[in-house]
């Protein structure tokens, strides 16, 4: 990171030799984003937000009474960094409570494992579940089997590929999402899967379960959640929750591993399983707002947002809270400057988004009058590794804005990503399937699996400088696109 | 670990060169010795037992019916390779027992905490204790508190130091061993500490209390446990159990970083603790031993050691694990060789090491009649990271003797250590302090105690290239102490 403070200190000495008289963003606005970025390399004020939700929230799992507290802190946080419009817009949704788990190898050679209900599972009858594991070294495997598993469990084995930009995570996950569904039309006593993670530490991952496509079964595949979602505005699950009928746990990897070398040996492995975990009727959630009035055209809205809740084994410091730190730090920057931008700068902190992204669809749902006003959108969701490009998907214009953008966060060490891209970040899907246009900062997710839905997710893996240019980047660009008066929106949409 | 792969490879053609004529090792034992290091580097017997051990045993706490199963696994495996003369020895211990432990933060931020109970701490009473804690930066702001903790939770905070030789262990480890004492001696209801550990991971680090010797308080320090069995050869809280009267816990570094960050906001932190832990009456456990009878003085024994057992809540990869793998592999690369050694190797997998050497004391006091006959100890326990120096304790023929031992090693990568150390392993105090001479290949801790004692010591932690080093090495020395003719026991003792 010295390198990338270094080079931003030599931002405004160098920026006018780069300046065309045809540029679509004006010299004072560049320079303005180049003190931003200076003053987000400098600033701790995101972080320290991280700290305080971390510290003083801790885990807030969607539609619990922790994340009720998170809300009103959240509220608080906003009030006192001077943020305007204030608010909370609650929604209702079904509450899925882990439990307690208890997990171990009976036989051929008896010892306890590692493992964490997936959200979603059913509870094991009274006394738990024992039978024989019935081993799949993938999701396409178990798939693919046309035999039964009355009275088994079975037992899916395939690891994460480890990528830079994460890109392992919706392969990998497939058996999380829908190995239940397979299992249980098998005849099993329960499911369970090497944790869906690139790390070698005793922790499993935990994550939700998820309902696929009708039509989609139908090609051989199951589609990614994220297909359900663009088609089906509001999923019904949200409304009664996504419930196997038999328990569905993750094993972590070096459990994993010793199963799969228990299974290499030829013996038999028999299971003992007992969850108590469960759908708990409705509950409240809701996602919280605050906002920097546009000094010309306060109905235009950039909206930026991240996730309030996390999973109930940590405190959610890379799984949101880092997104959290980081656009609250990057607006507040926005806030500081003499005058505010042309456009409005909404900050939306999404509720029970592990959940099901229940808040993003209760914002797009309560707030659809004023969708079409939301010229740009973007989500930070991915940790706290440092930004390596720049996406976008908006009008040609908009992208010529944004080709001009990042030659100004350049320095940061950010290049040019995808020019058409639809991903605006998880909590953003249901308004770019209704047209918002998005940009992304796309980050490092090297490690970001290592913790992701663990219960080691904590404050302390946070890197201060790698948070700090994410920080940057966003300031700069948000500012960027308040700014502007550029139509990002397709006209065709 | 290449080069040191490649440097051996040329081990046989560079020998000769450094032969000398008054050489206390002959050229015939030295080509011997290299060779034993070439097949070291190459053998993966070593690492099929510490495989064997975690995936077939699993994790054997002294005195469990598990530890019962990995004897019966050890007399098998020795069998199966071919060692003689294979035994248990069994002995009786006191039995402690974890149970189950919820931990949390009721105020001001009420959240789970990952805990761990220390070995030898009582349950709390039924219901669980909750108190304010008392927050002290380290044990000795414990020690030197001259008030009282009535009603209160005594918290001891400080780190670990990360040392190349794990040199940070004893300081920190005061806190573990001691600090239940002072804080039952001034009525709180309960102690937690910071885990005795390096790493920043949510794993609690477990481990045994201890009993301060009377007279060291006179001094105002406690003095560490070694000096406990040097002074009484065996302790009596072997026959009891050390307990506390009070719940004693260790948390996760995160959560211990958390409660630092509460304290640091000045808030009054109150902690719910629920403990179910015990000494559970008298049980069995044993040495397992294992000989390659030397051939022309059989009754001299080069003992090389491990202990079988590990905590309860990992496989026990690293501690010690590796220790029964390396010196295992090593004796076994021996025992393959045309003819034996002078004199007798002895391995001994010593139990119930972990909660308080217990293993060592009776091994020690069983065969009390023969110590005279041992020429040499040493003890595998410090994890599977390459061996960086030799360091012995012996006469001064045997010092230059494990000088020129040294000289040939030096291709692994090993530099002469310690030549006055008093330094055997744990297990081989009790025969140290009987004056029984030493050596020990001191390995990289570097990382040893981001492991140590907590659920994440499994398998997968073990660098298949490092643990080749040790087998190498461990077997070249073995093999010259043990057809050596040099007296090693120093005559004043």
């Amino acid at each position: 990171m010295l390198i990338r403070v270094a080079s931003a200190a030599c931002l405004l000495l160098s920026a006018s030799a780069f300046a065309q008289d045809d540029a679509l963003i004006s010299e004072d606005a560049a320079n303005t984003a180049r003190e931003l970025m200076q003053r987000g390399l400098e600033s701790d004020t995101g972080y320290e937000v991280v700290r305080s939700l971390t510290t003083e929230v801790g885990p807030r799992l969607g539609g619990s009474e922790q994340e009720a507290r998170a809300r009103d802190w959240a509220v608080q946080m906003f009030t006192e960094l001077g943020f305007e419009n204030v608010r909370i817009e609650p929604f209702d949704m079904p509450y899925w409570d882990r439990g307690a788990i208890r997990a171990s190898i009976v036989s051929p050679f008896p010892q306890p494992l590692y493992a964490s209900a997936l959200g979603g599972s059913a509870a094991s009858p009274q006394g738990g579940i024992e039978g024989e594991f019935v081993f799949f070294d993938s999701f396409q495997d178990l798939y693919d089997f046309d035999g039964r598993l009355d009275g088994r469990i079975a037992y899916v084995n395939d690891r994460m590929v480890r990528l830079q930009n994460g890109g392992g995570y919706n392969t990998a996950n497939e058996k999380r999402r829908f190995a239940w569904l397979e299992a249980e039309a098998r005849g099993a006593l329960g499911v369970m899967i090497r944790s869906v993670g690139t790390d070698s530490r005793r922790f499993p991952h935990t994550g939700m379960m998820s309902r696929p496509q009708p039509n989609t079964i139908e090609t051989g595949r199951h589609s990614p959640i994220v297909v359900d979602y663009i088609e089906s505005e509001y999923p019904d699950y949200a409304e009664t929750g996504i419930s196997s009928s038999i328990p569905a746990v993750a094993l972590s990897a070096p459990d994993a591993d010793q199963i799969e070398r228990i299974h290499d040996t030829g013996e038999t492995i028999i299971v003992s399983l007992s969850v108590v975990a469960g759908w708990r009727g409705q509950r409240q959630s809701g996602n919280v707002i605050a906002e920097i009035p546009g000094r010309e055209l306060p109905d235009e809205i950039v909206l930026i947002g991240a996730h309030l809740d996390s999973w109930d084994e940590a405190t959610g410091a890379v799984d949101d809270g880092a997104g959290v730190g980081i656009v609250t730090g990057a607006a507040h920057l926005i806030s500081q400057l003499p005058r505010a931008p042309r456009r409005t700068i909404r900050v939306v902190l999404f509720g029970a988004e592990e959940v099901g992204l229940l808040g993003a669809f209760a914002y797009a749902r309560q707030n659809a009058a004023e969708t079409g006003n939301i010229v740009m959108a973007s989500e930070s969701d991915f940790g706290a590794g440092p930004v390596l490009s720049l996406t976008s998907g908006a009008s040609e214009e908009g992208t010529l804005f944004m080709d001009e953008v990042q030659g100004i966060i350049a320095p940061l060490g950010i290049l040019r990503g995808d020019r058409a891209s639809r991903g605006g970040g998880p909590d953003i899907i249901p308004l770019a399937a209704q047209g918002v246009p998005v940009f992304r900062l796309m980050q490092d997710g090297t490690d970001y699996f290592d913790l992701h839905h663990t219960p080691d997710d904590t404050f302390d893996k946070i890197d201060p400088d790698d948070f700090a240019q994410n920080v940057a980047a966003w300031a700069a660009v948000v500012w960027l696109a308040a700014d502007a008066e550029i139509e990002f929106r397709m006209q065709d949409e």
